[in-house]
């Protein structure tokens, strides 16, 4: 349910010297991201994975969970836990990505969940495709859209709703897209969504709606808070702006060293030093990954490790012969096979949404 | 090893009108908190559990890891991950809290981890017990303290260290204190000490060294950095204070209804409200809740569950009968067996340390 009785609020932007607020600070503390060492592991354990909760996580009984498959259908589905399971499992293993990452490195900041770099995490995925369910539940001429509605809800900028999120009936019938009810083959964990969550390989997080309970086909296009409002990117707070879709290319580093604490700042002992990076894109495959070493005045090309699959984060290596004693910062940016890189300095949106400007990291070499 | 070659540097406290620093997000964006809802769990979920991680989550290998027990003892000793899971096994079912739970809520705010009032977690925990591994290892006369030492290392306020911590020989030979290497059954995960940590129940998660790698018996007082400066409550910067050790008297309620998801703010239906909470001290039983919903102006109790163990949270219900339209303001406090309640207002320290003010939640009855 969505409430359409007033229009949402405009999204806010910090003043320019404000600092971090209360409220976002109070998303910061639930909504965690991937420590960065952690891009070590091939699949992130759940507990490291990256959380973006709108709402609260809901607290369902799995016995009782039920699936509708409704709308503009032949024959609408009711399916439980079993039902699901008896189905055909396909997995995957899936990077995803929140849409805001990197939000609170803009200027001006947007103000929202407070991503720096860390909004990202890798697991193995079980679940059972949604094209043959849809096509079970046999969808009718003249459908547009899917809409997957979620237990969680709440208000966003005055519009009160259950998160709900869009995909155009091809891009639900893309052969990738599953209904979930592992990850890296255990039961979701409540806040990843459990009992069941819908998971769309290659797009930011917003897609993957958690606490799934109900996928319904619309003869229309879909126009709820989260498609028209909330996930696009606008150049002015009153425009419609784009949706955001699919990952755009990153690489990160674990951060060499050791760090300190408040600061983050890391300290290297000079001579060789083998970075470690992992890279993704939900557009195309990576192809390249630079690193500098030297705050971005020169870039070399790291070593890429073969694939992991097709939407998996694929493992780059570099050594870095850090001979020059003093503070230094790392760049790491990736490129992939449409050619868009990585920027440098990030092209600004009102809401900070689908940013991918290189990662920076703040060294001292001793 | 702790480097000694400089004093630590004091610790920064934010101006009266400061906003929360960048320095500050980092580590909200990694150490994450509890989301309240998640006290529903008897046992929280890992991924759930609060996080805080001083340096770096180490990525150790489990086959060649060792734990070292050495120092003022008749026998040292070296134990590998199997020679601990021949040893007695003990079960406990502990809550854990970081000593910083609060800080950003004093004024004015303490720079360091920025917690606000989820920095908590409680688990069902196993491993050995500490006082035969003592036993055997033979202490002898003159010992005063145990130090424990872990694998992450770093920079706090410009001493370099492996993260340590000491406790008096009898806090040491309390039989409860464990050499833990489960977790709610499974192996501890990375972020949790993996493969072994120190689990002293009842105190602040400081003292329940992660990544445990060694156990060194001192014939002298530990003077390292976690004890003599970072754990202890001060009232001016330039004071050496007293150490942090047991947890304050503590309560808190499941946000009730549904959030806003910018500012947390809750709504509820006007009505019955079923308020639902945990409580707990690690200085002695709790033996109230108390509930005020009109903003700390009067104060009801709250029915309490019964224990579920002496390190355990405890449940508490409280039917709030929702009958005023409009804003208001929910706080719970917690009263032990010592008689002590938690502060309405907050005492400060300069490091927020063992804060244990009421928590509030903002909601709207409509």
């Amino acid at each position: 349910m969505t409430s359409t009785t007033r229009p949402a609020e405009a999204s806010r932007i910090a003043a320019p010297d404000e600092g971090i607020t209360l409220d976002e600070l109070r998303l910061a503390a639930r909504n965690h991201g991937m420590p960065l060492e952690a891009l070590r592991y091939d699949l992130t354990p759940p507990g490291l994975h990256y959380l973006l909760i709108h709402y609260d996580i809901p607290y369902l009984d799995p016995a009782r969970w039920r699936l509708g498959v409704d709308g503009h259908v032949e024959r609408p589905l009711e399916l439980d836990l079993d039902a699901l399971h008896a189905r055909e499992r396909v997995e995957l293993t899936v990077t995803l990505e929140c849409a805001g990452n990197g939000r609170a490195r803009l200027h001006p900041r947007p103000v929202s969940q407070p991503w720096l770099d860390e909004a990202v995490g890798t697991a193995r995925w079980a679940g059972t495709p949604l094209a043959p369910l849809l096509a079970e539940a046999g969808v009718l001429d003249g459908a547009v859209d899917v809409v997957f509605t979620g237990h969680d809800h709440g208000l966003d900028r005055g519009v009160e709703q259950d998160y709900q999120r869009g995909l155009s009936l091809t891009d639900a019938l893309d052969g990738d897209v599953l209904v979930a009810y592992e990850m890296n083959g255990a039961p979701l964990p409540p806040q990843h969504g459990a009992p069941v969550r819908l998971l769309v390989p290659g797009w930011y997080g917003m897609a993957s709606v958690k606490w799934l309970r109900g996928i319904s086909v619309l003869d229309h296009r879909f126009t709820g808070f989260q498609n028209e409002t909330a996930y696009r990117i606008k150049h002015a707070t009153d425009e419609r702006g784009v949706p955001v879709t699919k990952i755009n290319p990153r690489a990160l580093v674990v951060p060499p060293g050791f760090p300190d604490f408040m600061t983050r700042r890391r300290v290297v002992a000079a001579g060789p030093v083998d970075l470690f990076g992992r890279a993704w894109s939900g557009r195309a495959p990576v192809t390249r990954v630079e690193v500098s070493t030297d705050a971005g005045r020169s870039w070399t090309e790291a070593d890429l490790s073969p694939s992991a699959g097709r939407y998996a984060w694929r493992a780059w290596t570099h050594r870095w012969l850090a001979d020059t004693l003093g503070d230094t910062e790392l760049l790491v940016r990736a490129t992939d096979e449409l050619g868009a890189a990585q920027p440098v300095d990030q092209p600004w949106n009102t809401q900070g949404m689908a940013n991918n400007m290189a990662q920076r990291v703040a060294v001292t070499v001793r």
